[in-house]
C-alpha cells in the first residue's frame, strides 16, 4: 500500500492524497460505509458503487462469530464472499467485544468473552485477530487494541495504553510470521489510545508509531467524551503522527466532526451514523437533518433534498417515503440509506475539491452554518 | 385500451397478444408483481424495470387506508406517488375485505367492515371502490364483486354471483358518469364468480360478459379447490369468454398454474407468490424450488441457478444468500425477491416466445418435467 499526499491547505491541516491499494486506489479524506456482517446493511455491492463508495469497512468480531472465518476463507476472502472488488478495512474485534459481548477476563494474553447471540465463550488475541483478518483478505488489518470506557479513569487508560503497546508488537511480529493467504498485500494500521489525557496520548503515540507502515489510527475517540475534548485529542494527534501516512479517526461521526477533523489532518473515517440514521428515518441535507416521520411531510411531494442527485431524490418524494415508513416497507430504510451515504461521500467529495481549488476554510465555514440551520 | 393477439397455439387456446394502454404496451401472457400498498415489497421502481416487468397491481384496500385516497389523488395519482410510469391494475378491494378485515355486514348496496390496522369502520361500496380507483389513476380498474370463501355452499355462490352481477351495473354505470380525473383511460375489468360450480360459473359469465370491453377476469379460483377442479373452470371460461379480449386470472398461482393456465388461453395474472415466498427464504429455479436456509448451502458458493441472469445470480452465491438470510439482513429479501420476479417474468417471456415458434406444448411438457424435479 502506498499513500501519496496530492495537495495540502494553506490554512489548516486538510490535504488530500491517494491510497493505493491492490484492490484500486482512494481518494482521501474518505468516508468508509460500515459494512458489519458482510453487507452494508439494506445496500448491494452495485448500489455502493452508485454512491461513489471507495472502501468500506468489515467487522472482525461479528463475522468470526457469523458466518465464521472458515466459511470466508473457502469463498476466497471477503471481498469474493461480499461481492465487493475494492479496498477493505476491517476492524480487530476488540471495540466489538468490549462494547457488545459480555467481557469475561481481560490479560496481556488477549481478553475472554461471551458472544451475544447464543451466550458462546471464545478467546481472541492479537495472534487470532491477526489470523482472522488475514483469513478475511481485507487491505488494511486494524491492530488489536483495548479500547477503555469513556468514563475509564487515569490508571484505566494507562493500562490500555501500556497493554495496547503489548498488544501491537505481538500483532506486527504475527504478521511478518504470517504472509498474507491471498494475492494481495495487507497493511496494517496500529491505534493510538490514551483518552483524552494528552500525556497518555503522546505515550501512545509514540508506541506505536515505529508499528505504522502506511496508515495509522486515532482509536479511543467519539466514546462519549466532550467534542472540544475530541477536537484537542485529534490536533495533538496531528501534532504527532507522521504527516506522510493516512490519518483514520476511528467511529467519527457526524457531518460538522467530519469537516472539523479534515482541517485538523484527518484521512480516513467509518461510522454507522449515515446507514444506522437512515434505518430510523432520519436523513441528512444540505440544510440539515429531517425526520421522514414528520407529519409536516405528509403532503410535500418535493424530494428529501432538491440540490441532492441520487436515486432516492432523483426518483422519489418526502411524502412517498414517509408512506414507506408508516408501513415500515423495508424499500424505505434502502432508499434513506442510500440518500445518506450519497450525502457522506458527496460531502467527502466536497472536502476535496474544495481543499484542491484552495478555499477549504471559507466553503466550510459556510457549509458547517448552513447545516446547523436545521 | 386495446387488445391486439399476434400468434394463437395451434394445438392449446395459448396466444401471445399486446395490450395498449396509455402508460404503454403489455405483452401476453404476463405476469403482474404484486405492489399492496404502494410499493412491490422490497424492490424499487428501477429493479422492476430490471426484471422486466410491464404491469404491477396496486391494492385498492390497503392504499385507501393508507396512505388514503385524497394523498394519491395530491400526487398526481399512483404512478407519480410510487415512482411508476408503466400500466397499474388496482383490484376492488373486494378480496382483502373478504380476506383482511373484520366483516360486520354485505348488502346489495356494499359492504361494512373494520380495518385490520386499527378497527376503524368503513362501507365500501361499488361506487366507492369506483371512486377510489380514479383516484389511483390505474390503468385497469377491478370491477367490485364478492368472492364467496373456498368452502362456500351452492346457495352462497349462487347468492354471490348475484350480487356480482348487481355490483357489476353499478359500477359501470358509476364510470359512465364519472370520467378518468388524469390526462390518461381507464379500463374496467368485469369479474366471472361461480366457485366451482359449472353451473354458476356460466351464468356469471353470461351476467358479465356485456360490461366487458377489453379485459375480463377469472376471479373466486386457487382459494383452495382442488387444482383439477380450477383447471376445468378455466377451460371452461376458456370456452365461454370472449377470445377477442385479455383474459385475466386473478390470484393465481405457482410456476405450473400459469403454464397450465396459458395453455387454457390465460393472458394475465398476479400473485403474491414469487414476492413472498422470497422473503421466506424460497426461490424458484429452473429445476424447482429451494430453500436457501436449507444447511446443504453454507458452503455452496455457485449462484442460486446457473442457467439465470438476474443481478442476485449474477453477483451472490447461495453461501453468501444464506448468511444474509441468517443474519436477518434486508438485502437478503431483495436479491431473492429480484431473483423471484425475474424468474416469473422470464417463464412468462419464455412462453411467449414458444407460442410465437409454435412449439409451446412440448416445451411447456418438458418444463413442468424439470421444475417438479425438486
Amino acid at each position: 500500500m502506498r499513500f501519496k499526499i496530492l495537495k495540502t491547505d494553506s490554512t489548516s491541516s486538510a490535504r488530500t492524497g491517494i491510497v493505493k491499494t491492490d484492490h484500486g486506489e482512494i481518494q482521501t479524506p474518505i468516508f468508509m460505509p460500515v459494512g458489519t456482517q458482510g453487507a452494508v446493511k439494506t445496500v448491494s455491492s452495485a448500489e455502493l458503487k452508485s454512491v461513489k463508495t471507495q472502501i468500506i469497512l468489515g467487522n472482525t468480531y461479528h463475522l468470526y462469530l457469523r458466518p465464521g472465518t472458515d466459511l470466508i476463507n473457502a469463498a476466497g476472502g471477503l471481498h469474493k464472499f461480499m461481492g465487493w472488488d475494492s479496498p477493505i478495512l476491517t476492524d480487530s474485534g476488540g471495540f466489538q467485544i468490549f462494547s457488545l459481548a459480555r467481557l469475561n477476563k481481560i490479560t496481556n494474553e488477549g481478553v475472554e468473552f461471551q458472544s451475544h447471540l447464543d451466550g458462546s465463550r471464545h478467546f481472541l488475541t492479537p495472534e487470532k485477530s491477526m489470523e482472522i483478518q488475514r483469513n478475511l483478505g481485507s487491505d488494511i488489518i486494524m491492530a488489536f487494541d483495548e479500547c477503555p470506557p469513556s468514563n475509564a479513569d487515569f490508571k484505566n487508560i494507562e493500562s490500555a495504553v501500556t497493554r495496547t503497546k503489548v498488544w501491537i508488537e505481538t500483532c506486527s511480529r504475527y504478521l511478518e510470521e504470517h504472509p498474507p493467504i491471498y494475492e494481495w498485500n495487507q497493511t496494517m494500521f496500529p491505534i493510538v489510545q490514551g483518552g483524552i489525557v494528552p500525556e497518555l496520548r503522546k505515550r501512545s503515540a509514540e508506541d506505536v508509531i515505529p508499528y505504522a507502515k502506511c496508515g495509522i489510527a486515532i482509536g479511543g475517540l467519539a466514546v462519549g467524551e466532550e467534542k472540544s475534548a475530541m477536537l484537542e485529542m485529534i490536533e495533538l494527534m496531528d501534532e504527532l503522527l507522521p504527516k506522510d501516512q493516512p490519518r483514520y479517526l476511528m467511529g467519527v461521526g457526524t457531518p460538522s466532526d467530519l469537516i472539523l477533523a479534515v482541517s485538523r489532518g484527518v484521512d480516513m473515517f467509518d461510522c454507522v451514523m449515515p446507514t444506522r440514521n437512515a434505518r430510523n428515518g432520519q436523513f441528512f441535507t444540505s440544510i440539515g437533518k429531517i425526520n421522514i416521520r414528520n407529519e409536516k411531510f405528509k403532503s410535500d411531494f418535493s424530494p428529501i433534498d432538491e440540490k441532492c442527485n441520487c436515486e432516492t431524490c432523483n426518483n422519489y418524494s418526502r411524502a412517498y417515503l414517509r408512506h414507506l415508513f408508516n408501513i415500515n416497507e423495508v424499500l424505505g430504510l434502502r432508499l434513506a440509506t442510500i440518500h445518506n451515504l450519497h450525502y457522506y461521500l458527496n460531502l467527502m467529495e466536497l472536502m476535496r475539491e474544495h481543499i484542491q481549488i484552495g478555499d477549504f476554510q471559507t466553503w466550510s465555514a459556510d457549509y458547517l452554518y448552513q447545516i446547523s440551520m436545521e
